[in-house]
């Protein structure tokens, strides 16, 4: 039987029928809303709409006002917290999956910027280890890619504040770094400290990511281009 | 019918499916299950659970080995796809609920530290307005706190960095804040500019989130104890 509190088997429908009537709420109290409607929005018939309204009525995952003709629905605690089990839950799931990156020829631009006197005593202020001067580029998978974007805007940045160099007057801008941990896929026990270096560049292919650590991750990890690592984000409790 | 991408009714089973076996994957590349064993995790038979996963094999949602009695389950981008767009969905749906404060009657603590010069020229050249000195009390149900909480976690904060003070050699820690919107229920084509204010404290309400904003808002807003407002979080975008 279920463990946790997702939605029983007899309650998958009842669900997704919440889950279109919060996309319709959007951030208003309530709605006025029949079942035709919203039959064809979730696309089944009036009369099944109409059941699944009488049926999240029930559960008090919704509370509903009949006015004549006109139904008001707004979203009781019950209701919200129906949708916060899956929201969590899916969450949860998308930070533990498996985020593979392979590993490729990089143009040297990574190294350049951690060399930068300004931006090295920060990184290793920051990040708790000295880095290896270069970076390790590794390419991801739309999938992948969108994966470790998604899973990056909730997780708060390490940021390396921009500065002003005197002598070549130049402007370095903040970078935002976020510490992990990388792998060998064959070789998952032997996790190495590591942080993810976010430049914003638009001539870089956007699937590409550069990854700073302490030693030298070619040969430390015995690595060519082509070779699959795998990238562990740490989490607040890391 | 649908518009968006989200699993078509004949598929909720088959995703409420998809998103166990996920959870059972967790961070490897793949699992070995049985029906029978998925069966008891979803609460269905063994013979339902064998029919659901020759059902996510076609529609492309899991890929499937089989070795004699043994099958493994990968999840491939199609599979992750569909999960990434219902989390995708909730989270907006999350982000757009309206969260709702009552006013309630402070202990001062706010107002003295925004008054505290080495916070407040910070405040004022981050938030982009010069505050009030003192804060408004907002006192949340369980619920608006926990949404509350889980939009601020996918949000980045406002830092107002830590600093020693000389005279009073006193050491004041970091404070984050969030910018946001603050309006009367019932006027809620008036927004004032505003942040909350995330203070940690022990000794205080978990449920009370103070609010910073230039107006002195209980006269602004004609505001009473009890009295309710709207909080809308900024997004990247405003």
């Amino acid at each position: 039987m279920l463990k946790d509190k997702s939605p029983s088997p007899d309650n998958y429908a009842n669900w997704f029928t919440l889950y279109h009537l919060c996309q319709q709420i959007g951030s208003q109290k309530s709605i006025h809303i029949n079942s035709g409607v919203l039959g064809e929005i979730i696309g089944v018939s009036q009369q099944t709409a109409s059941r699944r309204i009488q049926d999240l009525e029930k559960l008090g995952w919704i509370e509903r006002k009949i006015d004549g003709k006109i139904q008001i629905i707004r979203i009781p605690k019950k209701g919200a917290d129906i949708m916060l089990k899956v929201y969590k839950t899916l969450k949860k799931i998308l930070q533990n999956i498996l985020i593979v990156g392979e590993v490729s020829e990089g143009i040297g631009e990574g190294g350049y910027y951690v060399a930068i006197k300004g931006y090295y005593n920060q990184f290793q202020e920051k990040l708790g280890f000295k880095p290896y001067m270069g970076t390790l580029n590794l390419k991801l998978s739309d999938l992948n890619n969108t994966l470790l974007r998604e899973n990056l805007d909730n997780k708060r940045p390490i940021v390396i504040n921009g500065f002003n160099d005197e002598i070549s007057n130049r402007t370095y801008g903040a970078v935002d770094c976020f510490d992990c941990y990388i792998s060998r896929l064959d070789e998952k026990g032997r996790k190495i400290e590591a942080a993810i270096l976010n430049i914003e560049r638009t001539h870089h292919d956007k699937n590409i990511i550069e990854i700073l650590a302490e030693p030298y991750l070619r040969d430390e990890l015995k690595l060519k281009n082509g070779d699959l690592l795998r990238i562990d984000l740490k989490t607040n409790n890391d």
